[in-house]
């Protein structure tokens, strides 16, 4: 199965944005053998929308679009291919109705250029959407499938993944890309490829062949397995294998294969122990607590988070000794353990954190330059205690200042 | 100018890659004139590169091409472009020699398929590459010029702007796109544009066009104007009246005009005002503290903040009276004021924000639904409290609450 994907919208030919749903949609699309040919971005131009899909058709046997199905005069998707269809656009009562409920129900009016949504062209199939006001469409033509999808990835991602499983998954037959994700943390990607290579490079030539891609993303590396296979349980079995052998070489710095986030993998830890934690932040600002909450249920192990921006709000929150601070400095590791200690024993919990460092861009020093990170756990008032070097903007250093402390925390749990 | 933009590489599309030197490409055209119609990206297939330069010939005055450029059987740009020029591929000995050396001063010794670099369309201009072995190319066909550039992004950007310097500026005189970016927060995307196009709808006919795009992001709504001019004070004068004549019509609900982010915005108004603040948050678990706290030089006014998670944190930390929590429930106007009105009286600040909701996927109910988000901002004493219903899953509340309690704070200190 041949496929292109296409993206709509002017903002996507702008230097700020980039389409980002073609990778998900990618990834649906190997699941069940497709193979993505072309993407494409195409601005709020039907004559320019309509050029591609003309020339995509000569060859896609699925043309998946994304964008421009909203309420405004720009949102050109339905126009397009009603034309390369040589089809009228059709008010679609049903959607109206939809449309005018969901107003409704959030207290709003419908005003008229929604309208504009309930437009079908004909012989075009209407695929719900739960998560917004546009509704999809599916309409084929010759070979040629077009599947036209809002842009919203929270709209898109659920929109097809149903047209995946009705409607294209059925004519699959099971053979496919099956993906495996290792996530790792703590090590430079340089030495993780160093260590892994060795071992996945001998996987191209087997029987259910697999590929690896290293990939490093901030603060994480991770290992992208694709198994090539004609049935789900062949590449399992090949993918099953492979990750084992590579969690035996890479040990406790894999964190993930099952795609859970730090976040996920820390909580689940703490929720095992019946553990409960309490967070004290300065450099992060929020960062860390907020990250740990992001995971649903987090409630049940995260009692509270200080966040001691202030040299004050140090000692008046969580009782960090003056004398610690004018001794060592805010930014050190005997601040952070007095912060982890003062942060679990306020709250009463067993488990405590302590974030201090350099975010930048200004505040470095020779000594302790930008991104400069203390970080202290303790668990039943046992401290461990690292200070990382951390590179990049604030916002960077931030988030792996977090990542460093889940990480730090994940590994004296998994060793208590 | 109309350009098109063509990256080159199997890897970029997989789920994992996504192509992210057009955003380069795109500004640098852009800066003199170019408008980018078309982005799109070709796996290591000769026949497929063949068919999208082929359109985009017909229509494009320029084509810039990343990748396909390297030394390996894969690497087929060179390939493609001889043949849509149908001309034949020519050894070039100068760039054999520069080869040659640098390897030799590396050490290495030229493998033979290092050749393959040296290959050049008949008719084609080589581009020097100060920073990577494959050389890139010009050439000509018709009204078309395709530009041949590698694709690691340090090797790319330089050349492209010799390229731009070199052979393009030269003949824009002056001319370009021009832009600005209105941010808007607080209302939903149809009023929005409903109250907005009525305006900007007439100026793609004025003397200097300017053409607006309306892009819905989470949380905020914003207005790209791009005026096309022949020299920049034109674009400029044109965008200013039009900046303010959007400002006129969508009042305070435009937080930024500079591009600014809101924590920015927000940070400037305290900043100003000589204002510090304390935040307690609990829905949003630090996320609010931790984007102020984003912004360079926050520690000037952002003092601490309470990440009060659980209800004995709500007590304890910031005094909410367990009758407060108990009669109008831990999600309500009168425990947000009690947050807001703790953190700023015990942190001492002039300013305090308190938050409190449901951000689900559980713990929703009939009357306070998932997405219940109370918010008080007090500003010496003076409580403004609004509740908000948020949609989308967990992180998507959170963060479009931190955005709602930071445009409260906004609305609040610019109406003080």
């Amino acid at each position: 199965m041949l496929v292109c994907i296409v993206a709509v919208g002017s903002e996507m030919l702008t230097p700020f944005r980039l389409d980002t749903n073609s990778l998900v949609i990618t990834e649906r699309v190997n699941a069940i053998g497709g193979d993505v040919r072309l993407k494409a971005v195409v601005g709020d131009d039907v004559q320019e929308l309509v050029r591609v899909l003309t020339a995509a058709a000569e060859w896609a046997d699925l043309v998946v679009m994304t964008g421009g199905l909203g309420p405004t005069e720009d949102d050109i998707t339905r126009d397009a291919v009603a034309r390369i269809m040589n089809v009228p656009l059709d008010v679609d009562p049903r959607i109206v109705d939809a449309l005018g409920e969901r107003f409704a129900r959030r207290g709003l009016t419908m005003t008229e250029n929604n309208r504009r949504q309930a437009l079908v062209p004909r012989g075009a199939t209407v695929l719900d959407n739960p998560n917004g006001t546009a509704p999809g469409l599916w309409i084929e033509r010759g070979r040629t499938a077009f599947v036209l999808l809002p842009g919203p990835p929270r709209e898109m991602t659920p929109m097809l993944d149903a047209v995946i499983r009705d409607r294209l998954a059925p004519s699959a037959g099971g053979a496919g890309l099956f993906r495996r994700v290792l996530k790792i943390t703590g090590r430079p990607e340089s030495e993780v490829d160093a260590v892994a290579q060795p071992v996945y490079s001998k996987w191209t030539a087997q029987e259910v062949p697999i590929v690896t891609t290293i990939l490093a993303v901030l603060g994480q590396i991770e290992l992208h397995l694709t198994a090539s296979a004609n049935a789900r349980e062949a590449a399992d079995r090949a993918l099953d294998g492979a990750v084992a052998e590579l969690q035996t070489v890479l040990g406790s710095s894999v964190y993930s294969v099952d795609g859970r986030p730090l976040e996920a993998v820390v909580g689940d830890l703490l929720r095992a122990r019946h553990l409960t934690i309490a967070v004290a932040e300065s450099c992060t600002g929020g960062l860390l607590t907020s990250r740990l909450t992001d995971v649903s249920g987090s409630s049940d192990y995260v009692e509270r988070g200080y966040v001691c921006y202030s040299n004050r709000s140090k000692m008046e929150l969580v009782g960090v000794p003056e004398s610690t601070i004018r001794e060592h400095g805010a930014v050190s590791e005997a601040v952070a353990t007095a912060m982890a200690e003062g942060a679990a024993g306020r709250a009463g919990t067993r488990v405590g954190i302590g974030i201090t460092g350099i975010a930048g861009p200004g505040g470095g020093t020779p000594e302790k330059p930008v991104g400069t990170v203390a970080i202290a756990v303790v668990v039943d008032g046992r401290a461990t205690i690292r200070t990382v070097r951390l590179f990049g903007g604030r916002e960077m250093i931030k988030f792996q200042a977090a990542q460093a402390a889940m990480n730090l925390l994940r590994l004296t749990l998994a060793s208590a």
